[in-house]
């Protein structure tokens, strides 16, 4: 019989899920809308049935032995996720005890982002590093820290809330009930919020001029640059010139080796990371300068399952 | 034969040193103008000998085992000072080597923040802490980082340089070369250049306008705001609200359980703690609030001498 592990991965605006084996091989995997959901527990319901029918070859060789899961503002302690402001559903949410009940499974709750630097650590780009940083850029900004090998939880478990930074004072709204975060320009939603400034401010033609707010996405707008619209490369630009001064401040406070990007907006590439790079290399201290990789994930898969499962091996 | 430490802290206008037992008692002490030497090797034969010169009762009892040195922009693993800009030596300074070359003896260096943090883990308030800060506001600002009980280096053994965060884009002129830098308005430096600036805006009776820029001093303004004067108490205002949302953006990275503020300006006490609690708070995400404990530094004595002299026996 060979042990297999779910991971979990809760996002914003996706949620996905995978059966995985010890090697980090995701056997099967699925996605459903997060948002689609008036209570959390219809969306446990939901999610639990679409794991159970999850199905691989030679199924009845295999035995699951634990779930995983990566939410956001996730409380690793209590297993509880806490006023998340990236989910529609308030106050406290008992997603451990929920899924036990569904399973009769151990659970393991952590941070969407710190799953994804665990991925990053066992199995992407992060192998041997001590010092690193994961940056999910997806609805919001996550991340996920490791310092001297290990994740950082914090005092009270929630550490790594670098999307809630303020990078502009009495900037944009955020869902955090603040203004100014570093989520509300360097996300999948933030660039959004840009596209719409810049096509207020200039008036070049743009084919973005065409795109509702609400449609726009990370993918048409990377299309857009790659056709040379000058909105969306502005909007690149925009986006890597606030995250890479928020990186340079990140770096001077724990000097990481690497700083890895994942999420949607990742997919972007070279349009984020080259300006982000510029950036953040421009308003590095001199000690720092050249010394901080920032590159895109290895991770070959969803991070956010991977690293989820792996805490049911206790491989981090 | 009881063994002692040489505990030496260096600052930018001051270093102190002294003899400390493992218990962190502080036998005997002294300090010198860090100003007053052209050369770097100058400096270290002078403070040589006048450690050599320190005396205690009944000294033959007593055996000196080794040297622990913090100081700013310490490289702790090649020992040695890297382009410090509140040091008037330029380039890298061989800080190790020289004291080894003088004593004879195993030399340690760290960041003089770091030293700090040290000696607020063994002997001050975060004894039994996991996660903490210490902030030196001196000269400059350093800071001591401390995540899951280690001391945090990062990568490249730079980890902790809080004072060159970016806090005010555009902002004052650094000695590091960059503009806005923490330190220039969180520091004993720092929050002389907010009198400064203080003067010019407002036309307040003060008396502080007698004083000149360069006899300006913490101990100065502190006995000025406690008479009421309005162009003191707004000064540390001004300091506690830059550094407060400052501290309120570390929070949101490593989520530590205290930040203990240390030097020269800390001695301000309630004048500066009290701002900047406030605008901590005001600043922090929801899940931070009221979960990290701001005070001044409860390290008897002087805490870069007992951290130095710490590192001695492997205390941390």
């Amino acid at each position: 019989m060979k042990e297999l592990a779910v991971g979990i991965d809760i996002g914003g605006t996706h949620t996905v899920f995978g059966l995985v084996d010890k090697l980090g091989n995701c056997l099967a995997q699925n996605r459903m809308y997060t948002k689609d959901f008036d209570t959390f527990s219809d969306f446990i319901s939901t999610l639990s049935a679409k794991i159970k029918a999850l199905e691989i070859p030679n199924q009845a060789n295999y035995k699951v032995i634990g779930i995983g899961v990566g939410a956001p503002n996730a409380d690793y302690i209590n297993q509880t996720i806490e006023n998340a402001s990236n989910l529609s559903w308030e106050g406290i949410l008992p997603l451990g005890d929920l899924l036990r009940k569904k399973f009769g499974l151990p659970v393991k709750v952590t941070n969407d982002a710190n799953a994804s630097a665990m991925a990053e650590m066992i199995y992407g780009g992060a192998i041997g590093m001590k010092n690193f940083m994961v940056l999910t850029l997806g609805t919001g900004l996550g991340s996920g820290i490791v310092v001297n090998n290990e994740i950082v939880y914090g005092h009270s478990g929630f550490a790594g809330e670098f999307g809630h930074i303020i990078a502009r004072p009495d900037g944009r709204q955020c869902g955090c009930g603040r203004f100014g975060c570093l989520e509300t320009y360097a996300s999948a939603t933030g660039i959004k919020r840009t596209v719409s400034k810049l096509l207020a401010k200039y008036s070049f033609k743009s084919e973005l001029r065409g795109i509702p707010f609400d449609r726009m996405s990370a993918k048409k707008l990377a299309d857009a640059a790659y056709h040379g619209d000058e909105i969306a490369l502005e909007s690149f630009e925009y986006t890597g010139k606030i995250l890479g001064i928020a990186l340079a401040n990140v770096v001077a406070i724990n000097n990481p080796e690497a700083i890895f990007l994942a999420g949607g907006l990742s997919k972007a590439g070279d349009l984020l990371l080259k300006p982000t790079q510029y950036h953040m290399e421009e308003n590095l201290l001199s000690v720092y300068k050249g010394k901080t990789v920032l590159k895109v994930t290895s991770v070959n898969g969803n991070s956010g399952i991977l690293g989820s499962a792996a805490m049911i091996w206790n491989l981090v």
